[in-house]
């Protein structure tokens, strides 16, 4: 059954593919779910930040987590997004999305305001104390206020709802003292990783899997990198884990979050439609060169064809020097961002 | 007129108070509205960080606005915070805004996702070409993405409706260099700042006011500091704006924003309720050391009563130490917190 | 006497000038120092991170005092750079140094290693604690382990040797606290900006001078916005910063600190020679872009002769554009280093 | 032989011994030699980071390469730290080094001013064209200019000398970057991570070895975490991992680095002296306290004596709150430096 037992596995984050007018696509929504269940992924993770939440009002947030339970029809668990406004407005979305039947929640941590680590865990201890749901931290230091590991210590020991921890900091140590923290008490509590340039090192050393934005696109590549982790078969998972490296830098510098991953799911047949961030024709100028890197990336693992005018050829395997421009380009945009 | 003429003075954000049940207090709300008003604020300016905009939702924030702009009946300007989760929604709300009769919008930078300098500019270029309402960018970089001095620059030449930009930053070289890029071209521009500890300096380097969140506790002191400094009466302007930097440090520092305001706003004799963001028990503990710190500096300028015990005899000018501790203890937390 | 009372006004950091074998090119730097003492600067301060202290030995270090101590013969006084590889060998610097007659030493905290307040204070406390000549802190936190406001307090209190802090951070309130913190238990204590693009201001708050790379290449121009911001002659004050400001962005950020004030200085007549640190073939045509902007900055103010080629007609005051231009040139560069 | 082939394994950076003149220890030096030597470890790493190079003098710094040449005799093979004040005086300390035998010496990139990926190009293409003695790369960004994944790349294209490059940053997905980017055009160059939190990851994803200070503290723990990840006996390895994590926190974040490996070293009877950097007396209260945690995890390991009042029983195995507690306070002190 989708709904028992420990959280594991890779919990696809999803794009919600929007119409003409810029309002959710649910023909398209309910065919890109099928899609990414049918290509293995263990769970779906809706209303993340690959799923631009806070660009969505909180009915369209309710809808969105309505249509995709209503298609998933229990098939993979559902891990729903649920941070609103205020503690009492994410209690209500919790309630709702219990009676959908969703298997957890994820609560980014409060964002905006850099809360201390005192605001933040009570914030997660009232809503713990009072939602129906079992509830997923969710630490992104980059974007929300930071939730430190004592937080998540005291979080695991007095809210039994407080099932798991999703951390996209990508900083391995950081997993390791979280790890050590909790799991002996708690040893039903799961770590998720979000940084899908260190899935491989952080299902090593002991997370039990991930909600990585890779899988909205490659849900294969994702699936068969964590498959080939966990049977410890480590040549042909750290092969395969620098392949992802390539792809989530392009797809996650290379333009403003998420319009890589929009660009990559159009090459992949899903239609995504226009982002509700205006781009300016700078961007529009830039994301025709970024379409063309990843057809070249997607092509080279038959996921996608050759742009017009072609490929390097054999783009990862012949060619290095392509792939080191490419990951130079992102480094480049890495940095300008003051990320690197 | 209210409503006419370059933005210009102290713009005051205001907490809004909330009753029993964590709702919007509306006859507390229109109290605290005439009591700004009366002395002496050039302008209100609701939905702001200090209005804690993000933790309404979008019927409260409307009706936030409504109920001030009611009370206000044009007796002073007002900045309404306008920020949704998209340019539709926010363009909606800037119509409404206008309908009500407010002098301008201020729509923070998008937060959340840190967006390149073209992201950025593509959005305020969306909103500028479709709003009824002068447009103020808000430029907080610790908190939202930073709007950089090429983009207001580009967005003060194409858009006529962005007439201002407030800057939270406290960078004095920055705030010259946007005005350097922006006022030859376009001298009714405005920049105001919300950095109240260097109020006095911006102004004397060219900023034509700010939105100060301590002028929502001493409205009376930052008038004063205003006017002072504008006068270019610079040792007093001085002495002034080092007690501002005392009472912002502590207001700011000592607690999660904005829980030291609301504490000082309480001794005023304005009761804000209890905040939607929920306190830990470490925190109320700590508060409470606060309150008394804050009593004795709002004691000193004769805009509080003493607290029980009393304070340092002439808590400003005749015991340095104690603000040395103060301090101390403002920055050992401002420290804990990264900014510093 | 240049070697009595308090310090004050602006010390100006000197560059090096490099013969071709990369050595200290004596006659050269005789010559600037005359140079810059003719031009009005109130005092000199040498191995600062202008005079690139770091990139000479030991004794190139004492040497260049030895040099600027006997050229000056007392007509300013001299704020020798004084830090060594451990407190021993600062000391020994120190006594050296007073042999030589300067009228202060100046400490950068310690760099590389990141340092705990705690320790910082115990390293300039063993050193202020056994050493002949005047203290001044120096406070560079980009570069070097900051030296918090406690510990600047804690030392004025115990060390009568320490009497001034340079503080290169360029943040307002931070120095407001400085002050509020050692003034009244020591009025003799001084409070020196290294940061040029916010030098009126700073004065204006209550510093009591500078330590300003750009008065090693404008002498005149620092010394004149000095003096007019000392006389509360506030409009061409303010005029006199925007300039500064724009031609301090230029030679700090455009390339590799120093070398914008190299190629300023070489616009001037002083020969400073090539730097220690090698350049790239990119750096050296980018160095050539950079000197035509500063010639036409420098051409503008009737400090230099126009390049080949000329200028846009009136730099500064016609022609915004140019300035806008190379503004966010700048702030780009300033970007891509993480700094803004 | 030591000195050829391809540099793998863990290199041992060494704290030097200082008598109680703090002078340069010269017999414990060579004892605490033998004793790394005969504990296992692959190679020895003096005056690196641990080695507090930038306290010693130039002559101090050739002194210590020279007696551990010496005591060696070839028995493992020597990285020197060889970074002097410029290009012509690192170049001079790369001949005497290479004189003396090293396999290969280690270079940091510059620090004390945050230089451009071109200057920091330019500074090692120099040492790298002009030296007898293979070269390390070393990339510790908190401390030193960052050597991006360009650089690293060209210089490994252009500089056969340049055979490896250490890197402390822990970040995985960088380090893959650097392996993809270089790995294809040289196989011979070597990938060190000097994050010992993150060894185990490190390996399994490429490096070929560390430069690890714990390995100076507890050369048999980390000789076996390497033994065991790299024959993929991963529960083993991460089991190790784990308590490698907490000793390291522990050593590197409670105090002033490295006092925390002087600590644990003496604990392991080698007596390394007092360290050149003064305490203030919070300081020795404090190492007190960490010597006795240090205790407890050395003696749970069979290296050390439990501290007088003994230690929780079976501090690793039998309670996780006290581990608990010493991360939560190492975790705080990281935040307070800004580090997490």
């Amino acid at each position: 059954m989708a709904n028992q037992g420990k959280l594991k596995g890779i919990f696809t984050p999803n794009i919600v593919p929007l119409d003409q007018h810029g309002d959710i696509h649910e023909p398209e929504l309910r065919r890109y779910t099928d899609w990414l269940i049918e290509r293995g992924v263990h769970g779906l993770y809706p209303n993340g930040s690959t799923g631009e939440f806070t660009r969505f009002t909180p009915e369209e947030r309710r809808r969105i987590i309505a249509i995709m339970a209503d298609q998933t029809r229990g098939r993979v668990p559902i891990l729903a997004g649920a941070a609103e406004a205020n503690t009492r407005e994410t209690i209500k979305a919790c309630e709702y999305y219990h009676s959908l039947g969703v298997r957890a929640v994820a609560i980014v941590s409060p964002f905006y305001y850099k809360l201390s680590p005192n605001a933040v865990y009570a914030y997660f201890k009232e809503i713990g104390d009072n939602t129906p749901v079992d509830v997923t931290l969710y630490n992104i230091p980059m974007f929300a206020s930071p939730i430190d590991v004592a937080t998540v210590q005291r979080l695991s020991e007095e809210c039994e709802r407080v099932v798991a921890i999703k951390d996209s900091s990508g900083d391995l140590p950081h997993m390791i003292r979280m790890i050590q923290a909790v799991r002996p008490n708690r040893p039903d509590f799961t770590f998720l990783t979000g940084w899908d340039a260190a899935l491989m090192p952080m299902l090593l050393i002991g997370c039990d899997g991930g909600t990585n934005a890779t899988s909205g696109v490659v849900p294969e590549i994702t699936r068969k990198l964590y498959d080939l982790t966990m049977s410890q078969e480590i040549e042909k998972a750290r092969e395969l884990q620098y392949k992802v490296v390539t792809l989530f830098d392009t797809m996650l510098l290379s333009a403003d979050f998420p319009e890589g991953f929009r660009a990559a799911l159009r090459l992949r047949g899903i239609n995504p439609g226009e982002s509700r961030q205006p781009y300016s024709s700078d961007q529009h100028l830039k994301m025709e060169t970024i379409t063309r890197v990843l057809a070249c990336l997607l092509s080279d693992e038959g996921f996608a064809d050759q742009p017009i005018g072609g490929c390097p050829v054999g783009a990862q395997k012949v060619d290095p020097d392509q792939i080191g421009r490419i990951v130079k380009g992102v480094l480049a945009e890495l940095k300008e961002r003051g990320l690197a």
